[in-house]
């Protein structure tokens, strides 16, 4: 279980460490949807994303004797940089198994960080075997990406921080991949903010939260074919339990959406984001009048784009 | 002239219809530089450029029954959107010329604004002659991009605005194209922060600020061939003569360190800026130690790009 107190804890012990990130507004998005919107911009978090908060919550509560032996995770990208750069804080050792397709700019970044980068195949049998291999090899301990309660907690201060400082939320929009950050926002809106709806928003192409959510059972992603690279991973069944109880519904976007959400705002708002951020205006993108007279909050989780691999 | 008063006049005209843009810092570019500094985000600006704050000046100026007449001006792109807007927000009529090659994200701005886009070639004299007919037919006001007192008033509260916010800056880098936005910098420095030194930072490609600087003579721009499209213009004799007179120094940089530059904050800063925004990162590119433990601000003066035409 994770309670209320837990997230203010999690948020006491981080936030001085990470950016307090701005809530930006948009008269184009409300215009163009007759709501009014609060951007959460965590694509100017540390390491350009939310993970850098559940990454350095979860460091930040091993043992001294964990700590020598260092973390390890396997990562398609953000919470590996994040957990690079949560470990360097702690001055300790990070080893961070990719996907040999990953991002080049996400690669570069981790090793930035100073962490050892370990590549593996593409796919989550292949990540797992490399991350036993180096964790029996290392004794490093194992951070999970989301399905884990200290890195949930972490992700609940983003929406705990937008809570705090806007008018009551009719909604909260964030994407859901894993469910981590899916997961922390529907927790915090119903400690702090329970008339808050959450909604989670997803690639039509990668919607396994959206099949579990409404079968009522975890369903396993296979094949997603997304640009929304954080968004192709599986719920894990920490993340499902508490996204059936909290969140309001999830809805689902196609690709053309996600594309032409993420250009608009960087034409508009001039903030560089990730496709996976551009979910939920994707989404409200596909239902235009659902909103209208709504205050709306959206977390553009991350702004990790390679520039030379861009979609328009 | 241009006094202090009538900056600070200017300031309190405007600043309440305008966004006052935040000032970022970016761990990456002090550590890269060894210095500190303060970014202006006038990308974040109405209009998406800092014209919108000499367009309102003037507009503001004008009598009623100038007003009933509406405006008109030549703009390659941001003057245009600029007094676009600022007409709209004193429900006057404008009328755009603008050349048949401009951006077609800032054609559809002007539009968005509701003036009306008249088209040219794209040489200063078609421009002039659009212009002339434009005004004689309608009984439009000019309003000059930046050879213009008012103009240049309001293009000097974004310096006002950054030298109140942060500590006394050693320096202030911002671009040079017809010289308003450095005039009224240097300005601002001069009467509110007087050991700060300006540098105008221009394309080595149409470098005519440059020349006209160094041989103490006002030089005409032929021939421009850069990426930063707001840079392509001539000083005026208005702008030539602040310029000589406040102005500590103009550097020229290269297209590949602007189109590098400007990579590198959209990357690093998650800003989206327009290549004309990326010419004092550009010029430190090429003088990379020159700054080394001083307090530099820039003014990332705009962030309008065509998505669909990027470098790379």
């Amino acid at each position: 279980m994770i309670e209320g107190p837990d997230i203010k804890k999690a948020f006491l012990r981080i936030s001085s460490h990470l950016h307090h990130t701005p809530v930006y507004t948009s008269k184009y998005f409300d215009t163009k949807y007759g709501a009014s919107f609060f951007f959460k911009c965590e694509n100017f978090q540390k390491t350009g994303s939310f993970k850098a908060r559940g990454a350095l919550n979860s460091v930040w509560q091993l043992s001294s004797e964990e700590k020598q032996r260092g973390v390890a995770t396997h990562s398609s990208g953000n919470h590996g940089q994040a957990l690079a750069w949560a470990a360097r804080q702690s001055l300790i050792k990070a080893y961070i198994i990719m996907p040999d397709n990953a991002p080049w700019v996400k690669v570069e970044a981790v090793r930035s960080y100073g962490a050892e980068v370990i590549f593996c195949e593409s796919n989550l049998k292949a990540r797992e075997e490399k991350l036993e291999e180096v964790s029996a090899k290392t004794g490093a301990v194992y951070i999970p990406p989301y399905n884990y309660y200290h890195t949930i907690e972490g992700q609940a201060t983003a929406a705990l921080e937008l809570l705090h400082e806007v008018p009551p939320l009719d909604y909260l929009l964030t994407p859901v991949g894993g469910g981590g950050l899916l997961s922390g926002s529907a927790l915090s809106t119903h400690y702090f903010s329970t008339l808050t709806k959450v909604i989670g928003c997803e690639p039509a192409d990668a919607d396994d939260a959206w099949q579990s959510f409404h079968q009522k059972k975890l369903v396993e992603q296979v094949a997603p074919r997304t640009i929304a690279d954080g968004l192709r991973t599986s719920l894990g069944d920490i993340t499902f339990g508490f996204i059936i109880q909290h969140v309001h519904d999830i809805w689902r976007a196609s690709e053309d959406a996600i594309i032409t959400s993420m250009k608009e705002v960087w034409e508009r708002m001039k903030l560089v984001i990730e496709p996976s951020a551009a979910l939920p205006l994707a989404c409200i993108r596909e239902n235009p009048s659902f909103f209208k007279g709504q205050r709306v909050g959206i977390i553009l989780s991350g702004g990790n784009v390679d520039l030379g691999e861009l979609p328009f």
